[in-house]
């Protein structure tokens, strides 16, 4: 038997969560039964999904009141009642915002300490990494002479679809981000050629100016006016994937998007990225990412908060776009 | 020296064109300098993007007041000064509305009359067929199992698009068109699965029931509300080919497009199709229709009237949305 913190909504989301929204609550697990697995929390991924998701805009179920908020978690196992899992194992899955958890074993995948930095396995070598990955090979399909640009560049998933496209040979990597702090993180952290600031007023004209060659591959995490302006300076037979809509997130209704004659115009190729399509290839891109960052080709930034308690915190800060890097609650110990 | 009728444009047009805002008024043509020919006119094709560039809204120069209309057309010529064509030659080029043109002649391209019907040649096996062919092979890249929506199914392109998608092994093909008579013509005599009225009320239902297991393929003629209920209808990893506005054609303004979350959600892929970048492949996508048709694969049907002076009541009537089958002004007879 184990008491486990958790963290669950204490009211229902009507604007931007904040710390207040979220309460620390105490659970008793049973020792595992037959399948089950019993796993310490040692890192929790913050994610602007749920945000969507508290308001019911995700394709994830929707928590209410009184309910544990969802997360993905890194942990090691401390008890187990399955044959294929050991005690001291690491694994991943969904544990949502707790420092325990007892989940079917089938819920959870190992994951190997040595492929990559164990918080940057649910970070840039996690599902952020595999997303970009999904979206710079497999959708846009980078090649040498690509001009890309991406949005929320500091962002987990933008840093590192700049960096990837890189990697594949892209001429040209341009970010846009929302300060001049974490356009700063873009270009010197994460070597793209320029960021544009959309909070300047002429960041249009600095886009304009950054990519005078136009656009042939834009990675969007953002939507609305930052998709507009892109497809404005699209190259014709230009690649678009839509990957992400951080400007509706909190708003209250979808509002429309371009005009579709820009699509036939620039003759785009539009594609949509739902990046649990690729979880198959999760341990390859873990391992090919975390070779990057161990030969230098790759850097990662993280915002950390150490305790389960520290989460909401976190959360709000990642809900009003505030945080540089990726957002991670450290909840216990790598090693015990 | 030759003179020629044409058609001009008697004022600025600010809404639907109708055939008052056209006039007959003559030319004089010289006789072929070096490198220039002298064609007669056997068919005038009358196409909706005209209307659009007659507002300034096609990629093609806008004619003002007094300025000829634009026009493809197929005829044969009747005196050369270019080494490469001899009298008596069929060609197809941009003739604009008019009985007789003078013409260089790297404008104009050989027709073979043995390869489709003449008529037929500016229409379903000219640049409709190949717009279809790009569509459906190219773009779509229609396979059995695919089901197949197309819009504006009753004219050229649709027409065309839907037969061509049956051909490459389409499961199920279902039109949308805007009257009883249209649909009657796409279920009877171009032999799709189903055709929908769109001005039913309750066509979004219908939409849903004849399409059972979701949208697969769906070619966009018209953008607004069928874009829209089609993307609500798509299947996952749909593919959408944009290849017209017709819901836009009159309009002040370019109105907001679907909300991008429905492209992410459903994982489209979603190409814009302009023609021209396909023309290359016009000769051997017109053989390759004509051959449908000489087999009776292909069917195809034509709102044809006699006389240039009549192409304004045509194009008026285009313009409505009134005409069943490809618009054709037959301006003079195939042999003389």
């Amino acid at each position: 038997m184990t008491v486990s913190g958790k963290i669950i909504l204490r009211r229902e989301i009507t604007a931007s969560p904040v710390a207040a929204d979220f309460e620390l609550a105490e659970e008793v697990l049973a020792d595992p039964a037959a399948g089950e697995l019993l796993v310490r929390v040692i890192y929790l991924s913050l994610d602007p999904y749920v945000g969507s998701a508290l308001r019911g805009r995700h394709m994830t179920p929707q928590p209410l009141p009184g309910d544990l908020i969802p997360g993905k978690g890194i942990g090691q196992i401390v008890a187990s009642a399955d044959p294929d899992f050991a005690v001291g194992d690491y694994v991943t899955g969904e544990m949502g915002w707790r420092d325990h958890v007892l989940v079917p074993a089938g819920d959870m995948r190992k994951v190997d300490k040595e492929m990559a930095p164990l918080s940057a396995q649910i970070g840039v070598a996690g599902m952020p990494g595999l997303t970009a990955w999904a979206s710079m090979h497999h959708l846009a399909d980078v090649r040498p002479g690509d001009q890309v640009l991406v949005s929320s560049a500091a962002g987990p998933v933008g840093g590192t679809v700049g960096q990837i496209a890189r990697i594949l040979g892209a001429t040209r990597v341009v970010g846009i981000a929302g300060s001049e702090e974490k356009c700063a993180l873009v270009t010197n952290s994460y070597g793209f050629d320029a960021c544009i600031n959309y909070r300047d007023a002429d960041w249009k004209e600095q886009l304009a100016s950054a990519m005078p060659e136009g656009i042939s591959v834009y990675h969007d995490n953002v939507g609305g006016e930052l998709l507009d302006t892109a497809l404005q300076n699209l190259s014709d037979y230009g690649r678009v994937v839509l990957c992400g809509l951080a400007s509706q997130y909190q708003a209250d209704e979808r509002p429309a998007g371009p005009n579709p004659a820009i699509f036939i115009v620039k003759r785009a190729k539009v594609m949509g990225l739902v990046v649990y399509d690729f979880l198959e290839e999760q341990p390859n891109v873990t391992r090919k990412i975390g070779q990057w960052i161990a030969d230098g080709k790759l850097a990662y930034v993280e915002d950390r908060v150490e305790g389960l308690d520290q989460a909401p915190v976190l959360f709000e800060k990642l809900m009003a776009g505030q945080n540089i890097g990726k957002a991670i609650v450290a909840v216990g110990p790598e090693t015990i």
